[in-house]
């Protein structure tokens, strides 16, 4: 496999590098001797090669690989209406089984231990075979496996924002593996071996452009389809659907018509032809993402429709074929007054969709960001979670560090879903937690999961710094099953990617799990987010967006901060939720402090649960995290000579880096409110 | 001639429209019937062709033109050596007339009244040949005319800061009239009407690419020197000699060498191999100027040389063909940490040009910008100004309105040139101004004079806001006369522009004059400058700079703003100057108001002259800046009907964006220092 011949980083958490316990390494070889595994095609071919490159490598073995029942075969990879496999299984377990999901179990067959890896798909087959190398690598325990799991959801998406010139908006590690300059990308083996890192967590499809379409992007649906092809046959050998971002206006930027108003005949039969055409080279082809009406990206609006004209046109082309039409939530007012402190832009994807509950077809799925702003480091969840109950659903969220470090910063993000997954809505009494929502148990819906923007370009270690490996890891394992904990997660994705040596799980896990709250303590405080640099995102800028036509504002002055958006004196959004929330929210005393600000308006002498006053813990805070930064990198210096040293030398390289923005972070920010408020930090470190 | 096919826009104050006065026309025309022009040569046909458009245009007349002696001539161009005019001179009118200068004068020859129109130059006669029709065109009395003129100054420069792709480096008003797709023009007309306008108002050189010299642009001196060649083939015709911006790394991006040490010998005889062949194909070539060392541009630091060393170098290339090596004093750290407080920006120039004054070579000059910071729309002179003894220099404005509003603002800057000229810098007691500092009558100097940077592009108008073309126009008239009040510069503008009714030139003349102090209103406050957005620099952003490493601070707090710049507790920039400015500016009582915020630390609550505390004074010019605009505004409004409508339509529509603009401008400035001093205003207006 190409693998082979990459760094360490480049291969992420499928290094597969020899298992450290000999004696375990020793009873493995054994149990992995002969491999019968069932079924051709090209994803039981990626089967095969996977299996046999993990066991070479865990093992040190040239494992047999035979498609022919063999008595002495002590692993058996097939489905479940495959025999020796289908008399090996109970009516129960096949019951179990969903369509995507997998069961590995040790049993006896033929008077000797055997494994099973089972499913009633490839697809799931696949899955099982990564989670089998998977315990392996982790030196598990094989003797009593058994593991059944289904995939939480049936939608477990990526999206990559490239763009055929071969940029990422918002990529911070390198350029698109897919494009170069407006071609397709010579190296298709890297695309392959994305996939494969797809898979292995689970992701079962891809949107493979950028959600804002420009020019060259529109015409992958008609003359550069070539490329989507090529990229859809790669992606399919891992059990992964391919997706395309489309233009809404593509009717008129490509068919010539002078409308692109999804009443208009004419256009509905433009698009019908279009996807007919594109099924006719894709037959499995996933469907459309769109954003429309958003940051000057055409819409329906434009011909005074609404959203649900304008997807349900699409998703009535896209239908005979089972094609997808997702539809982004993400639509604001990007052009607003900031002397207007009526308008919330908090509140736009909540008024403008849930009036449309219903309406969809049942082959849209609307895609909403987890937060009702834009992925800032703390943000509180959509009400559009539990408040929309007659419309597929899907939570996004954002892999690629944004507002979160650009990948120059550590912080990890897991921690930060779970809290988004784990937020009780309410919508169906306690235990409607967003987690429950997308995985189709709170509402019925046909489709619900998740989609996520990648983090990765061609950077040799593929997400720019190699610690951001894990949010992707991490996030495929919380798309397949979200009700993993952080600590779970981090466990397995260092060992994995590091060994299983304690000393460096202990310590790695440990930077990781802290890293979201010490980026949160150096930048903006207390869920009033932004204070960002305007268009690239990157640096502290206190004042970046506060008199610009983003809706994104702090309102500081020079007694206090945040923005009112109760329901009594402000926006009105804390009553967006259910009355659990809604109250919660709209209480200064009861709002969780991790978002005072983001509900609030609270002066700087406001004192917070921890008897600190609002001015205090800005400086405490800001202080504290340049302190665990420099904490984290003491931490890191331990694993010195014990830990890959390229690897090793890399992080060290970035956390210098963070700890050089950190400061200025701070600085920023405590000198901003010292210069507005004219209150001194009561410990008098030095503020400028 | 090609301008007759454009617009009135595009002619500027070269439309040479109908005299309006038909008394005049009649006697004026028989005074300008046979015009007799000796010499030939491209400048003098340049004269011909002007005049007989003049003429035609002004006086409706198709005037005979002669090369020969003819007694019936009522007006004769010729140099001052040529009869018949050499024996209607006296000795004392030969002898002082300057190189460049012109006499022109009614006298009686023949019996009859004839105009003469003479002088020791070709060039000179082209000045007074404008100059004269000039006169015609404003209807002025030409029976007694006597009018013997000298530019003050050998160097009345032009800067275009155009790139070869056709973009312009702060340009507001379109493409490059020069470049397109680096490639030369196809309008190479565009270029001589340029050439017209530049001469018409007397200046004489040009340098034709930015300052910052990119890629392509370094290739001018080599592989593209055919395009300097052809440009300077356009502007000799008008007597405009061409200089280069160059890139001091050219030897080691150009040549091949793995140094531009300006003491290595392979690149000094690089530079001379490089200017031989320039001046092989252009004989009178301008020579070269550089901005080096600054803003990531390389230069003479790299190796451990300074200016003086770089400069010298390039000069002794230059020196066997008179050419000129124009250096840049816009030298300093743009990656200061904001945190420092004891480096100062505004020190930087001075600090490094004043210990090489009089290690120059005699072909060097030192361009100074009339500032130490950049542009902003008030700043003290220069201490270099008074400063350099020993040293050519020239004044460098800006034209191009980067700071001023970008031409979207009218923001007429004569005014504020004129307070840079009489600024007294005392260097040889009192009188020792600028202006006279650069007319090279305080120290001895070879070359002095004026640079500045065009506001022109491919707009029909060409300078985007059809009223900043008195920026040009005054430049031109300051640069050959810096004793010329702006209200004569601006009465000559609008009748040559909009005719001479007595109403028309009124109001507009009011609105000029009134538009630099009205714009200074609405920005940033008494001298502290920037405030704008980073980049493009337009639009307020009060902490745009503030955290930035451009060494461009307001330090404002929550008790008062503005950078100490004293000797006694500040950064000591106050006492880079003559004692009587230096103690003016280190006292908080005797410094100028308007520059207070640039040399003072002020608490809000500082009481003005005015009886109002700074805080006040802050909110009151800002309401008054917009109220000023509308007041434009209404007396534009009173035009209508009265000139021409396109041009009518044009102005009002950029007033309508300046009043838009003016608003933001008043209301972020207003919000900023209200929501940081929470002191309210005293008069309760509205600030967010």
């Amino acid at each position: 496999m190409s693998v082979r011949s990459h760094s360490k980083a480049y291969e992420c958490w499928l290094t597969y590098a020899p298992l450290e316990d000999v004696n375990l390494v020793k009873q493995y070889q054994e149990k992995f001797k002969i491999v019968l595994i069932k079924g051709d095609g090209p994803v039981m071919e990626s089967v095969r090669e996977e299996l046999k490159a993990g066991l070479k490598g865990i093992l040190g073995i040239e494992a047999v690989i035979t498609t022919d029942n063999n008595q002495d075969a002590t692993v058996l990879v097939m489905k479940t209406d495959q025999e020796p496999v289908k008399s090996l299984l109970t009516d129960d377990e096949i019951r179990k089984l969903a369509g995507e999901g997998f069961l590995l179990k040790t049993t006896v067959y033929e008077d000797k231990e055997v494994i099973i890896v089972t499913a009633k798909s490839e697809r799931g087959i696949f899955y099982g075979t990564f989670r089998l190398l998977k315990q392996l690598r982790m030196g598990k325990d094989l003797s009593h496996l058994y593991h059944l799991s289904n995939p939480s959801s049936p939608m477990r998406m990526i999206n990559q924002w490239d763009n055929l010139d071969g940029s990422i908006e918002r990529g911070y590690a390198g350029n698109s593996i897919f494009y170069k300059n407006n071609e397709l990308t010579e190296n298709l083996e890297r695309i392959k071996d994305y996939a494969r890192l797809l898979a292995s967590v689970g992701l079962n499809s891809v949107v493979i452009n950028n959600v804002n379409v420009h020019q060259e992007e529109t015409r992958l649906i008609t003359d550069r389809l070539d490329m989507v092809k090529t990229i859809a046959d790669i992606f399919r050998k891992y059990g992964i659907v391919t997706f395309l971002s489309i233009n809404f206006a593509s009717p008129v930027e490509l068919g010539g018509l002078d409308t692109a108003d999804p009443l208009n005949e004419d256009v509905k039969k433009w698009w019908k032809d279009i996807v007919a055409n594109i099924y006719a080279e894709i037959p499995d082809f996933g469907g459309f993402l769109v954003k429309a009406d958003s940051e000057h990206r055409p819409g329906p609006f434009t011909y005074n429709r609404d959203h649900a004209d304008g997807a349900n046109m699409l998703a009535e082309a896209l239908e005979p074929y089972g094609g997808i039409l997702i539809w982004r939530a993400f639509v604001y007012n990007c052009l607003q007054d900031w002397r207007d402190t009526k308008t919330d832009r908090a509140r736009a994807a909540y008024d403008t969709f849930m009036p449309l509950d219903g309406r969809f077809k049942d082959n849209v799925i609307i895609q909403i960001k987890n937060g009702p702003m834009d992925f800032q480091v703390r943000e509180p969840v959509s009400p559009l979670f539990g408040g929309l109950k007659k419309t597929n659903q899907i939570l996004e969220l954002q892999i690629t560090q944004e507002y979160t470090g650009q990948q120059k910063h550590l912080c990890y993000l897991i921690p930060q879903w779970k809290e988004v997954l784990e937020f009780d809505t309410y919508a169906k009494g306690k235990g409607s937690t967003v987690s429950k929502i997308i995985s189709g148990s709170v509402f019925p819906q046909k489709y619900y999961g998740f989609a996520a923007v990648s983090n990765i370009g061609n950077d040799e270690n593929w997400t720019g710094h190699t610690l951001a490996q894990a949010n992707l890891y991490g996030y495929g394992r919380l798309a397949w099953d979200p009700e993993l904990s952080a600590e779970e997660i981090t466990d397995e994705w260092v060992r994995l990617t590091f060994g299983n040596d304690p000393e460096i799980i202990k310590t790695i896990s440990r930077i990781l799990l802290k890293s979201w709250e010490t980026y949160e303590k150096y930048t903006s405080p207390l869920g009033i987010g932004w204070m960002v640099n305007p268009n690239h995102h990157y640096g502290p800028n206190v004042d970046g967006y506060e008199y610009s036509p983003w809706g994104t504002y702090h309102r500081a002055d020079h007694h206090g901060i945040g923005v009112d958006r109760t329901v009594k004196f402000g926006t009105g959004y804390a009553g967006l939720y259910y009355p659990e929330n809604a109250e919660k929210y709209e209480s200064l005393e009861k709002c969780p402090e991790e978002l005072l600000l983001f509900f609030h308006r609270v002066p700087y002498t406001y004192r917070l649960k921890s008897g600190k006053t609002l001015i205090q813990h800005i400086y405490d805070t800001h202080f504290e995290g340049v302190e665990e930064v420099e904490e984290m990198i003491r931490d890191w210096q331990r694993l010195k000579g014990k830990i890959d040293e390229e690897a090793y030398l890399h992080v060290m390289e970035r956390f210098n880096i963070q700890l050089e923005h950190a400061k200025e972070w701070r600085d920023v920010i405590n000198s901003y409110f010292y210069r507005k408020s004219g209150i001194p930090d009561e410990l008098n470190r030095k503020i400028y």
